[in-house]
């Protein structure tokens, strides 16, 4: 009997293939779980991997790719074309930028184009300001921010686009783990942002994929 | 110096208009402020709104419109071509209509059609099972539920369209005012799922309007 | 033995009397210590104050103001000169204005003028934008916010000055009872904010009164 | 006077014996409680043993056995025959094996067989739509289940038996440490589900095996 | 298009029928509800239904009952009969009647008899030793408290059987609303208890039909 | 079969007798249970006792007294000796006076002598200065606060006897319902302060007779 | 400028001297204070001090005693004559041996006698009745308990004497860090128990020795 | 594309420059940032930096300067006149001196004397009386504290300036991470007292700045 019952059919139902949350699986069963993928000839993409089972992975799946701020851990097999449509990843601090990784790889590995605008938090509002024009062109926006978690109500007051708010861990007293900014963002005065869990960024990333599926179909 | 400053360049900036928060204000101030609505030939939608401010509001603004199950008070004076797109809004238990009916009156004053599918919670799936053809045909899924918050994750997992999952505050005990239905969404195992605040249901329909303005432009 | 002890000293030891708390007193020794207060002709300020006892009060001092909006009671016997400084009271939108008029009437009671800037939310960040060479002006900024309380972040990113920030209990779901308009204050990535408690709008109009006292000596 | 004061009657009077929490205990007193089973031909289970007392445990006592996984560290001297009765142990994901092993080694030390259903979670439902026929022939299911924890919810509503919900501490943000998956279960709207503290596997081994011996004996 | 899919089929796969909670229902869908299971010859039971909306009921419905205490109301066509297995229902105080009536009613609603053991709270623990033996005859133990919840934990380390503890809200300061209660029987260091939601009585006598149905088939 | 059981031995085996908490108590219980402790000729004392109820039970038992503010209720047939020993209870505001009465009666309801200090709070520190030296006349110093509790912490640097901390749900914002308080007192820099839960006056006032009882007998 | 400021002048005011809490403070400041002390012939009494900062102090303080288990650390230049009262130190399980010791070793260092009673938990109740007449000698009783904390409401409704509670860390989910364990006794239904922080056994031991100093002198 | 976006015109526009938030910062993007500064002849300062990034900095920037209590880093090119207002930086315990440092020397980094007065907790309160008379001539009086957060409301009791709290993360059980000394001190009934986050000493370092340059200009 195995430990594992892997969901093959979710790309045909969902557009999306099944993803593997690394951080509480053993090494011995990544690597199980990951010579089946390949034996079905499908790309894999595991999340929040640490740097000491990353390591492991590599020396044994020659062709992988690490990054090691988000802990991405992709094995990619056939090429996937890029769709058109693309996403703005925008962060408040260069301290988000573990999850911005996250979203950026977890596109790139579904076949999404994006681009970060980092470092635009509200504190010198201005830095924002300067991109709103740039910013209109992108079809979604992930607007990711730790501490007070303000950016996504300020970037929802002033673009029409759909927004995916992802609040990060960065912070400390009352902001420690998250909690503030998640709930500053579901709290947000500005209209019809939506939220995903703390720092998951690939929840983010999928959620835009779900967007642009579609409406480009 | 006026107690309102009312954003009256929403409409143009994000594609709708400022929605009013009925809950905590006065009547005599609602009254100003609709009255200000009127004068600019703006439609209104004050959300929230307790039944006995409601009351008032319907004596004196003689054509409005108010659902008791969910506050929703309307001023429409302008006709708003309705849009192809459709939005489908499913909820786990018929005890969350306060907040079905908040989605679909928000929808309908920005002109979305949508359809509610009640009352197919988890607890007996396959009510859900029976409907999921039919719910393919949709372009976004706003998806409700109370309780343990079980059913977007369900619908997650079958489904490849957008989903805006909105936790309600029915329950008691640990889940009394919609924490847990709330985190329950937010941690959900099925990929791309995105939440808004508790009972926000007006939030859900805009997030869902700023997806189709975004692609039916 | 009496029930009440107060701190006639205090007026001398800080530079401002004692203010009484009026929510959870009985209307009996209210009145006790109002006429305590008379006999050693000092003004009063009684705060948070449900309209039932203050109509009773209203009409037992026959000379005294009652606010329904904030609560605030006052009975003021001597006239106290104004001082040059002003602080600005700006909140976030009008449902706040229960706490607006807290910090208003309790900087009138202690003799300073102040100006009202109402309903400037980030939301609709043009309507902020607008009005900041007009804050310049003001030697303290008081800034009140509900909801996800991130105005005090924004306009702490463009002012100098000290800055008081209030948070309320306006909201619902997660930031019902100001807890998340708190904590995202407190977490506010805009640099020497200071914070007082939910709703505590006459202790953010003493915090002011400390430092115009202090410097206008 | 000694540290311990064990319960040797617990077995006749409960069913079954003492057992020993590992965490917070130091080797040296978990060698002494141990012996002292053994001198009273007592079979000995440790739960949540940490890695490193359990190498000198293993040393210590020769035939003693080990899973790392869950942490569980039996010495069973007496052989004990099975009962007819069955468990099934059914679980989220790959990633909650610590907690299914903890329950399957606990069932297997008080002489009860059990199977493993692993990685039937609800995000691809079809894996435990196919194996609910199966599913009918076990007296008691348990179910464990991280994130979200709505497994037992979808569980519950598809069979009768009586069921033992186990929230594990699988997941990150707002369902780190299992308090999400703990309220959602507690939360279900599937009728009759109970529920034991998290990562409390073998709490449901023993509310299992209290149903069994009722019925059984 | 209506409000309510009601899952008739549950009875057949789980034992139990769909049950109704009343809380947030309004009453014109009550009525309606109800009558479509009078329709189908069907048994109806509400839960935690208020006094207003039970008194509508009961004039509508002429041969219904209801329970003031717990909120049951019951609507019972078909005469059911009674199984020979039986469960004790343990309280620790009579604050608890509520509850301890919730399952009761619960449970003859499903045709299973039971007796309350009330009033036995471990501050007077003789109260409890006196009753130890009369308690071994029953199959299940319900035991019922609030405050520090302490009497599941003792019963637990008495008597063999499955027990299913209740947490209430009967307490005040950090017992107020029952989560100290529920927080303490998830940590009872009495073996093999479970547990369901605070005031979750009619989730308990389920548990219990669960078991019984399981092992009386 | 009745739904009390009352512990009549508890006054031999701990020198106090069974209290009863009013709150959640239904009046047609209430007046059972008194009748039954008159007919053993038992004093007894009601605890958060609401005004309605009260009004019912003076009608009934025409000798009873009850005191508005703490919800107290007394029936006391039997004379109670004084005891020399005597309590101090002071307190921080004239908002904390329900819960100094509930300790003055209960008191007084087991023999013991006390005497009220009101209104010492920290804020004009000097109030409290002033009466220390009266202060070092009490066996056992019971100390009332709400808002940030900080009163327990410096009598505790200033005076040696025993202490029992006592937080109240006075206050707001984050000291709304006492946890501030009551977190405040726990953690305490000023050593050796024992601490009741939120409101407890009559806990505090048992525990004061524990001690007292234990050095007079 | 010294960044020391000790209240030498403590034991003369409250009967015992200032306490060194040892966690947050450098080896090199604990030095200098430690020697501070020795230079005004004062005994030293450290709480909390982690092994690897005693390891240095043992050797820096050759007479000086360190106990691994809680963290307490003394050097005592003056003896101390034994109090006849006796306090008994009762633990529900073998894990909870820290605070006992940190209680044991204060007492001890004032001066006072103790004895240990440990593992007598709930769950196997028999251990603490056979021990009931034995605890009936001791003047004060300080309880000590992790997980659901259920000792001290049992100990409370059996004795008289004064009881201090103790809630330990000892647990895991929802009773992690304690604070079920202190809640359970902050809401226990047993009347006159009082509470400290949680792991807060030296502040315990203080309360005892108030109590003893008050009625012993 | 760079991943850092400096708001260089901050100093410009507030008074003071942005400050880096060093601990999750990698080693080589601190490296850059601060390479950005020095070339345009700013000054640095990192707050929160951890000692092993703070070693490698040092290395790489000779004229730097690390404090390992605060984890302050400076880089200060071009020397800053002092101010004459000056501000009190008072403490309650040894273990707070990783804030009053970090509050001490960004003030200094910002050009404003300050001075240190420690240890003058109120468990030994006469520390603090004999220091009233000095305090006094201090602009901004700075209080810190960790456990129960009583320091600043004696403080704001006994002296009239203004007065910016600052709760530390010293203190284990209820206290641990500081947030009960935040809540006491957002409690105070000392009126006008401000509060910034949990450890936050250079946030009220800049609050005592905005105040400062705002009346010295």
């Amino acid at each position: 009997m195995s430990n594992f019952n892997i969901d093959y059919d979710r790309e045909d139902r969902l557009g999306f293939p099944e993803i593997i949350f690394g951080t509480s699986k053993r090494i011995e069963d990544l690597i199980l779980i990951i010579n089946d993928y390949i034996t079905r000839d499908k790309n894999v993409l595991v999340t929040k991997l640490q740097k000491k089972k990353a390591k492991k992975l590599l020396k044994y799946f020659p062709n992988s790719f690490y990054d090691t701020l988000s802990g991405i851990f992709i094995l990619k097999k056939t090429s996937i074309v890029s769709k058109n449509s693309e996403v703005a990843i925008i962060s408040g601090g260069s301290s988000d930028i573990h999850i911005v990784n996250e979203v950026f790889y977890t596109l790139s590995f579904l076949g999404v184009k994006s681009e970060k605008i980092n470092d635009v938090g509200v504190a010198g509002i201005n830095r924002l300001m300067n991109r709103i024009n740039d910013l209109k062109k992108y079809d979604v926006l992930i607007v990711i921010a730790g501490f007070e978690g303000a950016l996504p109500t300020v970037v929802g007051g002033l673009l029409p686009q759909p927004i995916i708010a992802v609040p990060t861990d960065v912070g400390y007293g009352v902001s420690k783990n998250g909690k503030t900014a998640l709930n500053s963002m579901l709290s947000s005065c500005a209209n019809g942002i939506t939220v995903v869990n703390i720092n998951n960024g690939y929840g983010a990333a999928m959620a835009a994929v779900r967007i642009l599926n579609q409406f480009n179909k």
